[in-house]
C-alpha cells in the first residue's frame, strides 16, 4: 500500500487531521505513515497521536517516526510538507521590526515583509527536501500545506523535477461563508474559481445555474452581513468578485486598508492577528499532547482539506476536482507565465491535471499582478542568491509601498534580514550585500 | 428538466443509442428530447424508435420531432449533431474520383481528399446550426458526433461564440482492444491519452502503476495478435505509441502503407472500406425502421460513448472525465495554437475544463502536424471563401502526396470541386478561381 | 511623392519642428503636406507656418489645410497625429479635482488620475481618426504624439487595421542626460533600451563595449548631478537601472514620492508642473503666431524627433534603428500580451518591424506591470463602455492607492466623470453606471 | 581591434572570399585572422592566402594560424564556422546508401536522409566548438555558414550559451534570380522574405511599392524563363509564393518532384549534383592551392555575404538588415517554438537583434512544419543520444516517406548509421539500440 511521509509531523493538530481523513477511506486502511520532524519531543508527540488514530481506525495502517528525514522519504509515494521554519520566534520578528518603523501587519504569511522573509527562511529548507526526494522517492508527489504558498511551490516548480501541488482551504471555506451569507446550504452552490492563492476569484456563483451575485450584493447590504467580511465585501464592491482569503488576510494584500488609523478602524482591521494565532497554536499543540499523555479521549472528524482525497482519487482512480497551486503553464492567460496560480485540478491515477480557465476579468488579472511582482522576486532572490531581489520584492509590495519611503524600506529590509540570519540563504550578488555589511 | 435537441435525428441507430444512455440516468428520466433532420422518412422514423425508448424507460421523458431545426433547437441545453450533409451519393463521389487518378482510400471521413470534401460540405451546415444556435439557445452546449472531428471543431471553435464539444469513441475502443491484446480486463488499464482525433497517444500505459509497453511489445510478436490490427502495431514499432484510430483509418493519415500494391497487401488496407460501411448503414437503417413500424423487440443496451455521462455530469455535478476535441489553448505545447486537439476534459456543474497535457513526445507531435497542416487550410477554406486553400490541403495531405503529382492533385480537385458543387461553400477568391470555371 | 498629412495642425510649434525635419531631408523635398485641426485660427497660423517653412527650403514641397479631416486624411502616405482634446481648460480640471481629495499630481499626462482621464477623452477621437483612415488612406501608417503614448497605441492597435506606432523623444532626450552626468559625448553613448514608454530601461549602457553604469553610480554621488534628476537616480538606486522620462514624470508613476510632504520637498517634486507648462504653451502659441503673422525671423533647427526618419527610411530604404511604442507582440516575454511596449524598431521600405527583446530583469517588468494594469482597464473601459473600468484604472493605480481611500477614489472618479463629460465616451454597462446618475 | 577566428579555414575558397569582404571595410583593416583547421596542409594553403588578401590590402590586418582550436578562439570577437566534417568521402556514403534502397537525392545538405546525416555527423563538432568557446572567448558572436544551417542553429541555441547566428546567401541570390527573370535591376526590388533557412518566402515582392507577383506569374508564362527554375515556379504556381532556394534543393524537401522518373525528367531534376560539386570543390581547392604556391595573381571581389557586413555594425553601429537564422522566440507566431526560423534581423552596436514577422501565410506554416518535423527529430536525436529519433526523423521526411517503406527505411538508416559510425555521436538510447548491435 501506499506511503505517506509527513515532514512536520510535529505540527500534530494539523497532522492529526490529515491522518484522521486519510484513514476514512476504507482502500487506504493500510497506508504507512512515515512521520519526521526536526524537533524530538514533538515528533514523539505525533507518533503517539499517530498511533492513536491507526488504533481507532481497526489497526491496519502502520506508523513510522524518525528524526532522519532522508529515510523518512526514502520509498514514499506522497509526502505532505506541514513545516514551519523558525517557528514562533521568527513570526514574532516578522511582526516586531516592521512595527518599529510604522508598518502594521495581519497575518504576515503570505505576502508582505512578513510574506517576503517567511518565504526567503523556508523555500531554501523546501528544495532540500526536493533534493532528497529526487533521490530517494523520485515519483513521490509532493503536497504542501506550508506558506507563503504561491511563493514555495513557484520555487520548486522552477527548480525541481519532483511533481507538487500546493494545497490550501481558501476555497472550501469561502464557499461556507458564502453559503452562510447567502443562507443556502453549500452543497447547492455552484462555483468556479481561479487565480493566486488567497487572492483566487469566485469568477461564477450559481444555484441552478442562475447567477447568485446580485443576491450576495444584496446580502451585503445587511449590516450583521457586512461586518462578518468587511473587507471582502468592501473588495467585491469595488471589483465585483469575491476573494478567497479572509477579510484579515486581504487586508494587508493591497494598499487599501491599513494605512491609515482610520481605515483600520473602519474595516476592524485586526492587527498583529497572527502573532496571536501563533500563541493559540502553542498553546493548542500544549493541550493536545497533553491529552495523548493522559490517554484522553480523542476528536477525530473528518476534515475538508484535499490531502487525503487526492491520495484517494489517486490510488483508485477516482476522479475528483479539487482546486491546486501549480505552475502557470497559460492556464490563466493573462497572468504571467513565471508564476504560480490556484486552479481547479482533475485528480485521478493519473495524477494532477490543472485545467485551463483563461483571461480572468482584466480587474483582477491586475490585482494578482501587484502579488505576483512580489513573488518572483523573492523566489528570483533565493534562486540566484542576488540579495537585491529581497529590497525590491518589500519595494514591490502594495501596502509597504503605500506606508513606508524608499529609505525606510530599505533600512527595515536591513534588520531583518540580520534577525533572521540564521534562517536565510546565504545571498552571493548584489548591489546591497555590502551595504548590509556596513550594517553590521 | 433539460432539452436535448438531436439535429439529423434521422441517424436512427446512433440517435437510438444517445437516447437509451441518457434515459439509463435515473436525473435524467425527464429530458425533453427535441428530434429534427431534413429528411421527413428518417424523422418519423427516429420519432417512432425515441418514443419506443421512452416508454421502455418509464414514460417520464418527452419526445418532440419538427423538420424546423430553428424550432427543435430553441431553449436547448444540449446540441446532439449526428448530420451527414450529401449522404451515400456524396461519399461515392469521395471515393470515385480519386480511384481515377490511382489514389485509394479506405474510409475517407478524417483527412486525405475525402476527408477534405467531407469536411468542405459539413461545415457551412454546421456552422449555420451554429448561428441559429446563438440566437435560440446561445448557453447550450454543442456535442458534435459528425465527422471530420477535428476540422469541424476547429471552424466552430474559431467562428463561433458558442460552446462546443467534438466527441469520438476511439479512446474507449482503443482500451478495448489493448486490453484483448494484452489479455487484461479493460478496467484494470490506466492510460494517459491526448493528441488530435483519430490520431491520439496513448502517453501512458500501466496496470496498478506497471508500464504495459513492454507487454505490448511482446504481445505484437504474436501472428494472431500481430494480425488482427497491423498498420496500428507497425506503427507502434516505428513511433513507440500506439494511436487512438483503428488500423483502417490510420493507413491513410500517413505516406507510408497504401502507395503501392505490396503495402497493401501486406498489411491488409481494406481498400474503398467505408463505401461497404456506407451500404450496410443504409441497410441497418431499413432494417431498424422496418422493426419499428413491425413494433418488434428492441436491443437497448447502454454504450460508452460520452453524450449521456457529460450531460449527466454538467445536470449533477458528478465529476467525470473523458476525451473531448477542443481548440488547443496551449493545451498540447508543440502542436499549433490553431488547431483542435483530444485532451482529457473534466465535466461538472462548470462544463468542459480541458486539462493541461504539455509537450506530446517529438515524434508523436511531428505525425501529428502533418495531419493538422491540411486541417488548418480546409478551415481557412471555408472561413475566407479562397478556393486556393481548397487545392493547397490536398497538396499537404501526406498520403495523396505520396501518390501523385501536382498536376494530377489539381485535375483531381478540379473534378471534385465540380461533382460536389451544391453542397460546397461559396468560393469567392483565389488563383484557381479562373481555371475551375474554364474546367466548367 | 508622399502626402503627409498632419491631424492637430494647430499644435503649431510642434508641427514646425516635425515640418522642418521633414524638408531637411533632400529627398523629400517634395512632400505634401495636408494640415488639419478643428480650431480656424490654429490652422491659419499653421498653414502659414508651414508655407513659411517650405519657401525657405526652396518652395518644392506643397501645402494644404482644411478643417475637413476626411479630406485632408485621403490619399495620405503618412498621418502624424498631435491633437489635445480638450486643450488646457481640461488639464485644469485633470489636476483640480484630484487636488481638492489631497491627491497631488506633477504632469499627469501618462497615468493616475489624469493620464487616466487625459486618455478617456483622446482614444475615441483617435479610434475616430483611425475609422476615417480605414475608408480614405487604409495603407497610411499613423505616426503617433499625442499622449498618452501606450493607452492610445494600445487602444489602436485592439480595434483598428490601420498600422501604426507611437513616438517619444524620451529615449533620446535621457540619452542626452546621460551623457551629460557621465561628462561623456552622446555619441559615444551605446545602449540597450525597451519597456514601456515613459518607464523604459537602460538596460545597458556602454562606451567602446565597456559597462558605464559602475560610473553612473559614481557620478551620482556628486551632489550637483545628483540634484538634477532625484527621482531617478533614486529608482537607479534600489532597481539597479536608469529610467527614460524624467524625474518630475517617474515620481508619480511610483507610490514612492509624493504621498508625504516630507518626500516632496527631499525629492524637489514639482507639483502642478504640467499647468504651469499648459500656460507656457499658450504663450507660445501666441508668440510664435505673432511672428508668424509680422513675418519676422523663424528658428528652423533639425530636432531629434523620429517621425521624419521614420518616413525618410520608408520612402528612401535606408535601415533605421528607432524606439517605437507598438504591441506586444511577445517582444518583451515577461510583461503581458495585451500592452503597448517601447521597443527598438527596424525601420525600411519593408515598414515598421520591431525586434525581440526577451525577459526584462524581473523587477524591472514588475515596475512595469503596475502601469500596464492601469493602463488595461482604461483601454478596455472604452472599448467595452463599461464604466466600472474607469474606477478600477484608478484604484489601480500605484500613486493614487498609496494616497486616497477607496471610498475618496470612488467619488472623486464620479467627479471628474461630470466635469469631463462632454469629452468623453458613452459608457453602457458597469454597476456604477447607477451611481453616477445619482450624483447628477 | 577585433579578432575573427576563421574554424575550418581549409575551406580556402570561401575562407577567402569573407576576409576579403572584412578588409574591403576601411574600419576593419586592423583585424586579427586566426585561422584553424585539423588538416595541417589546408591550413598551410589558408595561411598563405589570407597573408596574400592581407598584403594586398595594405598589409594592416594580422594573421596566425594553428591547428589547436582553443588557441585559435581564444580571446576571439567573431567566430565563423566553415567546417565539414567527413568532407567528400561522407558526401558520397550519404548520395551511394540511399541510392541503393531506390532513394535519389540532388544536393543532400539541408534535409532528407543527407541533410539528417550530415547533421548528425557536424551538431557534435559544433558544439564541442561552442564548449571551447563558452571557456575562452564566452562573449564572441558564432557565425556559421556550415550546414544543415536549421539543425545546426537549433542545436547550438538549444544547448550552448554562445551567442550565434546562421548565415546564408540564398535571399541575396534569390533576390537576383527574381531581378533577372523580371527584367529588373536587384537594387530596386523590395521584399520581405521569412521562414526557415532554404525555405523561407518572399512574403512581399515590390518595386515602388507596386506589387510584382503579377509580373512574376507573366514572367514564368515564358518557356525561357520558366525553364531556368522549373520547380521553384511549380511551387509558386501551387502556394502562390517564391521561395528562397534553388529548383534543385527545393525538388528534394518535398514529396512532389523526386518520387517517378517521369517528373525528374519533367522538372529537370539534377539527381547528384552535389557529388559532381564536391568534386569540382576538390578540384577548386587543387587550383587555388597551386596559384598561391605559384604566386599568381589573385581574384578579391566583394561578395554580398553577410558576415563583414555583420562585423562591421557591430563594430561601427551602422544599422543594417540581415536575414539570419535564430531560434523562433514567437518571431514566426505560427512556427513552432523549438525550431530555427530566418527572419530579418537588425545588426548594430547591440549585436543581432530579430524582427518579429507574425504568421506566415497558412500554406507556407504548412510546406516549413514538414521540414522542422525532421529537423526536430534530428536535434533532438543528438542532445538526448536516443537513436530511435535518427529513424523517426528519417521516416518523417516528405521526400523519403513519398518513396520507401518503413522497412526500407529502418534497413537504410541502419546501414547508414554503420557506414557513417566514425562520425556520429554516442548513442545511448532507444528500442533500436538493439537491433543496430544485431546488425552489426
Amino acid at each position: 500500500m501506499a506511503k505517506v511521509t509527513i515532514v512536520g509531523a510535529g505540527s500534530v493538530v494539523f497532522a492529526k487531521r490529515l491522518i484522521t481523513d486519510i484513514l476514512s477511506f476504507p482502500e487506504l486502511k493500510n497506508t504507512t505513515f512515515s512521520l519526521t520532524d526536526i524537533n524530538q519531543e514533538r515528533l514523539g508527540t505525533a507518533e503517539k497521536m499517530a498511533l492513536r488514530i491507526v488504533e481507532e481506525n481497526g489497526g491496519y495502517a502502520k506508523v513510522e517516526a524518525t528524526l532522519n528525514r532522508r529515510e523518512a522519504l526514502a520509498g514514499a509515494d506522497y509526502v505532505l510538507n506541514l513545516i514551519q521554519v523558525g517557528m514562533h520566534q521568527s513570526t514574532l520578528i516578522d511582526f516586531e521590526i516592521p512595527k518599529k518603523y510604522g508598518l502594521k501587519q495581519t497575518i504576515a504569511d503570505t505576502l508582505g515583509v512578513g510574506g517576503i522573509f517567511r518565504a526567503l527562511r523556508t523555500i531554501p529548507v523546501l528544495l532540500d527536501i526536493c533534493r532528497d526526494m529526487e533521490e530517494v522517492c523520485p515519483n513521490a508527489l509532493l503536497l504542501n500545506y506550508t506558506n507563503p504558498m504561491a511563493m514555495l511551490m513557484h520555487a520548486v516548480a522552477k527548480s525541481s523535477s519532483i511533481k507538487s501541488i500546493g494545497l490550501c482551504h481558501s476555497v472550501q471555506n469561502t464557499a461556507d461563508d458564502l453559503a452562510s451569507y447567502l443562507n443556502i446550504p453549500v452543497e447547492e452552490l455552484e462555483y468556479k474559481v481561479a487565480g493566486i492563492n488567497h487572492m483566487a476569484w469566485f469568477l461564477e456563483l450559481k444555484r441552478n445555474g442562475v447567477d447568485l451575485y446580485p443576491e450576495l450584493f444584496k446580502a451585503m447590504e445587511k449590516d450583521d452581513v457586512f461586518s462578518k467580511d468587511k473587507v471582502r465585501f468592501e473588495m467585491m464592491r469595488r471589483l465585483n468578485y469575491f476573494v478567497t482569503e479572509s477579510s484579515e488576510h486581504m487586508s494587508e494584500y493591497t494598499p487599501y486598508f491599513i494605512k491609515d488609523e482610520k481605515l483600520i478602524e473602519q474595516f476592524d482591521i485586526p492587527i498583529d492577528e497572527y502573532v496571536r494565532r501563533s500563541e493559540r497554536n502553542l498553546e493548542r499543540f500544549s493541550e493536545t499532547k497533553d491529552k495523548i499523555e493522559r490517554g484522553e479521549a480523542f476528536h477525530t472528524e473528518k476534515s475538508h482539506e484535499y490531502g487525503a482525497p487526492i491520495i484517494h482519487s489517486m490510488e483508485t482512480g477516482t476522479n475528483r476536482v479539487i482546486w491546486g497551486n501549480v505552475l502557470n503553464t497559460n492556464l490563466i492567460t493573462n497572468l504571467p507565465a513565471d508564476s504560480c496560480v490556484e486552479v481547479p485540478c482533475l485528480i485521478n491515477k493519473s495524477g494532477i491535471q490543472p485545467c485551463h480557465v483563461g483571461d480572468l476579468p482584466v480587474q483582477l488579472a491586475a490585482m494578482n499582478r501587484t502579488n505576483i511582482n512580489v513573488q518572483q522576486l523573492v523566489v528570483e532572490a533565493v534562486l540566484t542568491g542576488n540579495i537585491d531581489y529581497v529590497y525590491q520584492a518589500v519595494m514591490m509590495d502594495p501596502h509597504t509601498a503605500s506606508v513606508l519611503s524608499l529609505e525606510e524600506m530599505w533600512s527595515m529590509t536591513n534588520e531583518l534580514l540580520l534577525a533572521h540570519e540564521e534562517h536565510l540563504p546565504k545571498f552571493t550578488s548584489g548591489r546591497n550585500l555590502i551595504k548590509k555589511e556596513l550594517v553590521q
